[in-house]
């Protein structure tokens, strides 16, 4: 299958920018004309640290990020993070309010609950997880040292289209699988954090964002290399950063920048999503029983109404060159991640294949019945 | 500067094989015809599985792995590994032998003194870390968990060329900076860890490998990603794992492999070693004062009898392509780090340059004197 003639729509890793992979791989021998690899830099040295500061700056710029935000490039996934945010926020009797709305949020309270004393404030599974929980529900521990949501849930598709008031509380979200899809008011938040396999590039890297005053002394027991006060103390180079992974995550913000930034990217990713949902809607071969007010606009989770086709749908479609359409393995039905590097042709010939194949199986199903 | 012209002999990241980075460079926008990169994959997917299980049975192969001993991939460096290996090998009122052969085992005991109790049961201090302290001398505590040792000591220069005997209290070895680079009689080591960022090639992977009857469960603070029983019992797919570099990593293991395995390496860094400090310890213009018994082959510690003239030399090898020279910043100097893939020519280049700087300021000196 040749690279120019697919569409990748998996929920992370996934597609990346298709001009950030070729400037990656234009400077792969020889990066910035230092004569060296990326993968061969000193990170101490000049070269590296211009790339990283670099790197820094324009995620600043993007997010419009105030002064009393540090930025942390720290290496693993969310999932470590899960573990780190208890203990570089909150002492060992400390609370923590925690928003179930699916998959990753119960991850993320499952580890906290290693750490802290975790109050579900509301939870979506009375709704099968097709909706977020109502806000008018949610009952908030005003004791709390912080509140944590998911902001896009990768598995279920669901999304936060307006933050939640969490009165006074430190708002922290789980960015993971919508960073960057859309411009954020940082103010809202006190810490944000994401895996960068989704739409910062890739595996191995987790951006950590957090307001200057949240900056506590981490638990003892927290890994000195994992501590927030000690990477911010030592300005992120306590130890030897992932450092190909910031090299990509910084061709990204660049090739963001030159897309117009949040805003546009925001524009798009609406345009691909509704295109894709509206066309699901309008079918009686496709199904999405996501409440429309808190569709994902990253991952779109649908399923057909003839469940038994699933498998041949997503192995035609690989035929096809559309990639990696299954569902989560714990949800199940199909998926299409259209991250910030899906293009709106990639989205236009998958709803072709779809009407394609609808076309065919839905004859045979009225034949069958 | 161009790549073709230069030799690295940075410390880690440092120079890596050339034809990896070729073969990565040719596949970055299409991988094994997946028609994905390598950085667009989902870690779950087949692709990637079998990338991962190639690089796992390569590794298996370069070490003769026995099958008792596992291995993982994890995200980070070995400072990282510092604070966890305590928390997955030990209780919390464990106790372990740590020796003190200069940095970076000062670093792996000031972190382990966070988790357990520590017994340095040697160190080269006292003789400021020109040699290894004198086997005869150590004092082993017989209840401790397990005995760390660096088996390389990247910024002094120094490494173990016999293995100590520990009387029956596991070996715990950081590899880092040595992994790969000659055989290894595994089944003298409980565990060994290595940051990828030397021999293996991309910062940000850390590989363990663990005997199995050492496998605990980790304490209870230990984030669950980082847990060496969870992640062994999960298969390694806990959670998204470092993917590209993981590949980058498979990649060096099939070339060590097409080179003749751990054997010519072992040969290849000892001709290269012995070049450089023949050269050194017949000039009167560079020094080398590491006993002779213990000296790495891995990095070249050196000084110049005209130190005031070290940061001219490192400007002008700069100059000539051959790039980073300086020590350790903590130990101050030269280095000239001669990981696996630097070749011999880099070696006679490097020499061929010191004969040069030496004739033109051993005469200065001379006139001056």
């Amino acid at each position: 299958m040749h690279a120019s003639s697919v569409y990748n729509f998996a929920a992370g890793p996934g597609v990346m920018p298709r001009e950030v992979l070729l400037e990656a791989q234009r400077e792969l021998l020889d990066c910035r004309r230092s004569g060296m690899s990326i993968l061969e830099m000193p990170f101490t040295g000049a070269e590296f640290q211009n790339i990283a500061d670099q790197a820094r700056r324009d995620l600043r710029e993007l997010l419009e990020l105030p002064p009393h935000y540090h930025v942390l490039f720290l290496p693993g996934g969310a999932s470590t993070q899960f573990s780190l945010l208890p203990m570089n926020l909150l002492p060992p009797d400390g609370r923590a309010d925690y928003v179930d709305t699916g998959h990753w949020s119960r991850k993320a309270i499952a580890e906290a609950r290693r750490y802290v004393s975790v109050n579900v404030a509301a939870s979506g599974a009375q709704h099968g997880y097709s909706r977020l929980p109502c806000r008018r529900y949610w009952q908030l521990d005003p004791q709390a040292g912080y509140c944590h949501i998911t902001s896009n849930e990768t598995a279920d598709g669901l999304a936060y289209h307006r933050l939640p008031d969490t009165r006074g509380v430190p708002l922290v979200a789980d960015m993971t699988s919508d960073f960057l899809s859309r411009p954020l008011d940082v103010e809202r938040f006190g810490v944000i954090y994401a895996g960068a396999q989704k739409n910062v590039g890739p595996a191995g890297l987790t951006l950590v964002i957090i307001r200057d005053d949240l900056l506590q002394t981490a638990w003892p027991a927290c890994p000195a290399a994992l501590s927030y006060r000690v990477q911010i103390d030592s300005d992120n180079r306590f130890n030897t950063p992932p450092i190909q992974a910031i090299y990509l995550a910084g061709l990204v913000f660049r090739w963001l920048r030159s897309q117009g930034g949040l805003k546009a990217m925001a524009a798009r990713n609406r345009r691909k999503s509704e295109a894709l949902y509206s066309y699901i809607d309008a079918s009686d071969f496709y199904a999405c029983d996501r409440q429309v007010a808190d569709r994902s606009r990253m991952n779109v989770c649908f399923h057909l109404a003839v469940p038994t086709l699933t498998a041949e749908f997503v192995e035609q479609a690989r035929c096809q060159g559309l990639l990696n359409l299954q569902g989560h393995p714990a949800v199940g039905g199909l998926r299409a991640s259209l991250y910030n590097a899906m293009s709106e042709a990639g989205v236009d010939a998958l709803i072709a294949f779809m009407e394609t194949f609808a076309a065919r199986h839905g004859r045979a199903r009225r034949r069958c019945g």
